[in-house]
């Protein structure tokens, strides 16, 4: 047993926790991975010298950390080891917006919202969208290199990180990057943290690239009585512009969400989607109207197109909530997979037949613009054949995703959920060279040991 | 001495080039590097397994391998190694373009123009920009995350580099990435190679991400009488909007431009700045119009305001003649170092004082909006002390580009030409972290020994 003293006396009062009842909140992360261990300790670091002592402090007797944000990532990246430390960056909150450069300095554990607030008040604004971005910290945000709605037109994080500093696996703190769009000197160590899920360093800031406010957008709502036709009105839609968001429902969350908000949803539809340009001025009207020809060409139900801005965030907040109103029919396995725009029909017709084979219900929502599905395997933990049949059309659906040519994970990241597909997607070639950059930065594996590799 | 026999075995017939002629022509790049070896040959591969066989067969034989495009690069990157293979991609030039998913798989010896070009045919465009793109490679411009005009609104390769093939230093050809706008499976691995300089690998494909054709641009020219107004008024438009192109020129520049073009340039004037908007329909007017404002308010000369594309074009075209043009006077060094955008002011005038305290000719020109600029030096290689004045004049700018928080290569890579600062930028402990990432790829140190470390 590790002695804890020394690492208490390291930091601030307070930031270790050790008494049993509030280590449990901290084992596992949304993905509630039955696996997770019971951490040694949880330390709660204030700045990035707590986090560096703690490293340090870890690595010198071999002990795991596990990073942690907010703790709500799907993929278990934030599971907690038995005899580890969780590391907690929840109460390092600070934000400095540079209207300048527009650039924000953000420590890891402000939320998405938080941060996208901070630039609004600056007339700012901070792209990336996950649906949870009211409860996902910036730094988590970082690790996984997240999402969102908005990608299809303003790309994912790693398009936003400029800077950062990290604490590497020998408690160094180190600077990369900066505010700077064009920098060229030396390797791109900043790309290379972001997306590493906290098995490389652990981010205690980061300097992200800020936009103008987001013009006003249009929306365009489309239903169809069959999955081809939603799919070929997606290919049509971004084939003629580039929407701002370009979201899908089936039948399973029109409904599901329908029992919950009483939009008038037409519960008959097999697909949804829900389209918005943000083209400045009379143009976004305009996108709008090309979007919703493309959409009866390509034989949609209904369509409907609203300017209103509170109407078009209606529809916007219906697909959000999509995930935890079909989470009232059962608990989730949540899929992440993607593909290859062209690919999507057969993605999503093969996702289907999985369901049928396997006698599971599984609702697809995606962020449709860019190839990213999340189908939502209901399943029925008390029924351990429900339960094994839904793990399996779980990772059929991501057998499939690679036969696509497309990825087990969009925006979540692997964790450990995933990582046993992992090795499917990226090859061995791959792999081994995933793991010599392990190795090379983290020698005693103590970083998030279990997620990735 | 190495025997190149089965090395030419293992190649298509004429893929190896020995006699010292040929070799003369691959030894250095456009920094012209006086201390460039001679190699043992060059490898004009013709697909990856040409590239792959040539890195097995020298890594096998500890033979360095320098790794070379259009050989267009400022900073001797592509600097030939006494007893090394220059490996060549000039002949790997095929291009398929995908409209449905925007995206287009490219070998690494096509020039970014061709690249441009291609992606016209269906409407698309692929925005990085160099001045260089008539001549620099797709490859060379990945290896250095190239940058150029449209960076201001548009960022830079990284941006556009979804996926590559690349072939790592044992020889082994890897596939990293795809035609996936979101994918979170893994390491970054393809943006850790983007910005290199062959250092980790060589790149033999890249899948770039494109984007429908840039709107037609409205262009503002304005005149200044001084550098400060000048930089105020870059602030003012920048803080205002998004130019999709916002550059800078000083006098010195003007003039030579102005001696080679006869355009009607106001010789008297301290700076100009040439900035476009391509915001869509009459937005673009409109910005223009506030970037008339901002330039006026800011001390302008005079201000100009052109609808015209052609004419754009030509005060465009202006700007990328003016390295040509100020190096009519003299021999140059080209300097690329870059700051956050408050600080420019200070860069300018202190380049001027460094001018004036070594007494050499240094041309300022910049990609004012994202804060790159490009000194040039003038010199004059028969004066031993007016080059060594210019070499120190080249460094203290270096200095002062740290100084001020910025980069001493904003877009053109640090080759072997600025390897001397690097440590300054970066530090002893990201330099460690270089080392160590570079030893993982690359335990022999093969490929392109001496550039960035």
């Amino acid at each position: 047993m590790v002695d804890l003293h020394d690492l208490i006396e390291l930091l601030p009062s307070g930031a270790v926790l050790t008494d049993p009842d509030s280590l449990v909140g901290y084992r596992q992360d949304w993905a509630r991975d039955p696996d997770a261990g019971t951490p040694l300790a949880v330390v709660r670091a204030t700045c990035t010298a707590d986090v560096s002592a703690t490293v340090r402090w870890a690595e010198q007797r071999r002990v795991p950390v596990v990073p942690r944000g907010a703790g709500s990532g799907l993929s278990g990246g934030a599971t907690a080891v038995d005899g580890g430390i969780v590391l907690s960056t929840e109460r390092m909150r600070d934000i400095v917006v540079d209207p300048v450069t527009r650039t924000a300095v953000v420590q890891p554990g402000l939320l998405n919202a938080e941060v996208k607030r901070a630039a609004a008040e600056h007339g700012l604004w901070y792209p990336p969208d996950p649906s949870s971005f009211e409860m996902c910290s910036i730094g988590g945000n970082a690790a996984t290199n997240a999402g969102g709605l908005c990608c299809v037109k303003y790309g994912v994080t790693t398009d936003y990180v400029l800077g950062m500093e990290v604490v590497l696996a020998d408690g160094t703190a180190v600077r990369i990057g900066g505010p700077r769009l064009k920098d060229s000197a030396g390797l791109s160590l900043t790309k290379l943290f972001v997306g590493s899920e906290g098995t490389l360093g652990v981010i205690t800031e980061l300097t992200l690239r800020l936009l103008p406010a987001q013009p006003r957008q249009s929306t365009v709502v489309a239903t169809f009585a069959d999955l081809t036709a939603a799919t070929a009105a997606i290919l049509a839609v971004t084939g003629a512009l580039r929407p701002s968001m370009l979201e899908f429902m089936d039948g399973v969350a029109i409904n599901a969400v329908e029992d919950e908000l009483r939009m008038g949803l037409d519960r008959s539809a097999a697909a949804l989607l829900v389209a918005r340009s943000d083209a400045p001025g009379a143009h976004a009207a305009r996108e709008a109207e090309i979007m919703v020809a493309a959409c009866e060409k390509a034989g949609a139900t209904e369509v409907f197109h609203t300017e209103d801005p509170a109407e078009g965030e209606a529809f916007t907040a219906a697909r959000r909530f999509a995930i935890p109103a079909v989470e009232r029919i059962g608990p989730l396995l949540l899929e992440d997979v993607g593909v290859p725009l062209p690919r999507l029909g057969e993605l999503v017709t093969g996702i289907a037949a999985i369901a049928e084979r396997n006698r599971v219900l599984i609702s697809v929502i995606a962020h449709a613009g860019d190839g990213n599905t999340h189908p939502l395997i209901v399943h029925d933990p008390a029924d351990a054949d429900n339960t094994a049949r839904a793990h399996r059309a779980f990772g059929e659906i991501m057998d499939l995703a690679i036969e696509l040519g497309g990825t087990i994970t969009g925006e979540h990241g692997v964790g450990r959920l995933k990582k046993a597909w992992l090795p499917d997607q990226l090859g061995p070639d791959v792999m081994a060279l995933t793991r010599r950059i392990k190795d090379a930065l983290d020698p005693h594996g103590i970083l998030n040991p279990g997620s990735i590799l």
